[in-house]
């Protein structure tokens, strides 16, 4: 089929910095939109994918599910965007559209769901590749709308950072009343807090450091527990209906399962790996307590979380770099050195 | 406060074996029933409690929290039960009555419940005293009606087995064309299959050998799943809804995980400790799947279960033994040589 050459940031090997090359897009299809990409947000799941942490890279790999552009062209048959319109692209790119998840608006958990980046396009018959270039093609099912008058830098990393945490928020009815906390203060965390504040949720922030009590208190949480005081952590016991657990790495969730309120639920976001410290049972048959995962979350509820960003102006507090710093901020972000996240301003690549 | 003296069978020590001893029960008050005792079914818990596997142990110990048996006695603000009624008794005799938890109908989980035995009775300020005895005086509030019709010996075990797999189906919403999945066939497990199957759900037994295939069917299973056959494992990946876990000791939870559909839940609801192997979170995130525990179940919750295994004519399987076989009967049960309950005949006490 016919493709488009585009120029694009990404790596040809897990040792490599990300460099400068050129990508194939498809030409727009009846049903795709072709986006000209101006942000996309740097997660750590481009880092771990980039570099292999998980096994399962294809080289070369452009990352990027972050991303927010303006429609340069649509197919014959796109009847939901407009040459023109600022959009948005998460995590993924297409699905089954048939399976009981796809059925249920739960794209994310369709078995055959194609990632943005590292999915494979059926069309071109090659990897798919992510954000970090000029522009992008996609099926018109996937594309969001971004509502009016948000920081459009700032909308960028609602795409993952925001669903990542807006999708346990909802599934777990969080309103207004609940009692909510959050550890980990990164780019899901400080998501965590704008939105469940909003939500209407009291707020907590579980952080290991009094240094970030005011960031959290300016991001929406109404108290910080220090999760190394053994009496703050005491004080918070049977407290929580959700916590939302951002923290990347081994840590032991047996401390935060003690603050969870009887019918609780801990729901790790972020720790891909086993639970070490072991979890212990006890305490969860004692409340009926649940230990719980999710991920990203669905089409219909990513344009959800877009339109209530847009009614209660929520981005997230990003740091504006150029595509020629991703190394840079690849380190920078490998020791949490971002208030909260990484965004490329895309026009970068084009200078 | 007076008393009147009844004959029991407890232990004075951890090491010693249950013997006939005498115990108090308060005379009824204001809002008491007094019951004489037909049948007290026997609970893995008894012996842990009786031998101090928990570390909390009071001697002397009376077990027993599954009682049945008649009303004799009333006091004056009685309004809910008659003399003559049959009646049952569980796991709880009393709780605080305006935490959160009771005034959700879930005194299980009341920070202040009083166990059956081993609990602490105000009115006589000394610890309760379970089911293996003549008599005991119960609050109203905590005396549940046991449908007519029903076996009566074949009714004590759902006071615990029953009810503390009851409450998970129905906290989990089962019904007609759920899948559920139970672990493990004894006490426990076989009081799910029954009830999972009168739900209206497609039940599937995991079990360690291929000798327990036409006891499960007979249950209610429409499936057995050989979970030492990894070729059946893999082939049951993704499947349930709720998989009630109710091996009581410890063991991998990884394998069944994966056979929880997205969405799916497993509840432990017989095994106290540590999740060693560690539970790994990768799958829970892939299909936002949850690893929950549950305690028994509520007083209302307890009716309704009666009730409908008064509609559905449900009793457990058991052996019914005099109460002189105590001794031999736990160490049976340590055998999980018992389909599927012990029950002792209290008019054996009284010969």
């Amino acid at each position: 089929m016919d493709t488009i050459a585009v120029k694009a940031f990404g790596t040809q090997s897990a040792e490599a910095n990300l460099e400068q090359m050129q990508i194939d897009r498809r030409t727009v299809l009846e049903k795709d939109v072709e986006i000209d990409i101006m942000y996309c947000g740097v997660c750590h799941s481009d880092l771990h994918f980039a570099r292999n942490d998980w096994g399962m890279t294809q080289y070369p790999v452009v990352p990027g599910h972050e991303i927010v552009g303006k429609v340069t062209q649509v197919g014959s048959g796109v009847t939901k965007h407009q040459v023109g319109d600022i959009v948005a692209v998460g995590c993924l790119v297409d699905s089954c559209r048939s399976c009981n998840s796809c059925q249920n608006d739960e794209e994310q958990y369709c078995p055959e769901w194609v990632g943005t980046y590292g999915g494979f396009d059926k069309h071109l018959n090659s990897p798919t590749h992510g954000g970090y270039s000029e522009k992008i093609v996609v099926d018109e099912g996937f594309v969001l709308r971004v509502p009016k008058g948000l920081d459009l830098a700032g909308i960028a990393p609602v795409l993952c950072a925001g669903i990542t945490t807006w999708s346990p928020l909802r599934h777990w009815k969080v309103s207004k009343g609940s009692k909510v906390a959050v550890v980990g203060l990164g780019g899901l965390g400080h998501m965590a807090l704008k939105l469940a504040s909003a939500l209407g949720a009291e707020v907590t922030l579980f952080s290991r450091s009094t240094n970030k009590m005011d960031d959290a208190k300016a991001l929406g949480a109404d108290h910080v527990v220090i999760s190394t005081d053994d009496a703050q952590m005491q004080k918070a016991a049977g407290q929580f209906d959700l916590i939302i657990d951002t923290v990347p790495y081994e840590h032991d969730l047996n401390p935060y399962v003690a603050t969870l309120a009887t019918n609780g639920t801990l729901v790790v976001v972020g720790y891909l790996g086993p639970l070490d410290p072991m979890l212990v049972t006890v305490p969860m048959i004692m409340g009926r307590k649940s230990v719980a995962g999710s991920l990203i979350g669905g089409i219909a509820e990513t344009q959800e979380l877009l339109d209530f960003c847009g009614k209660h102006n929520i981005t997230s507090d990003v740091e504006v770099i150029n595509i020629q710093e991703i190394n840079t901020a690849y380190e920078r972000m490998l020791k949490s050195d971002v208030k909260y996240r990484f965004v490329i301003d895309m026009k970068s690549l084009k200078d």
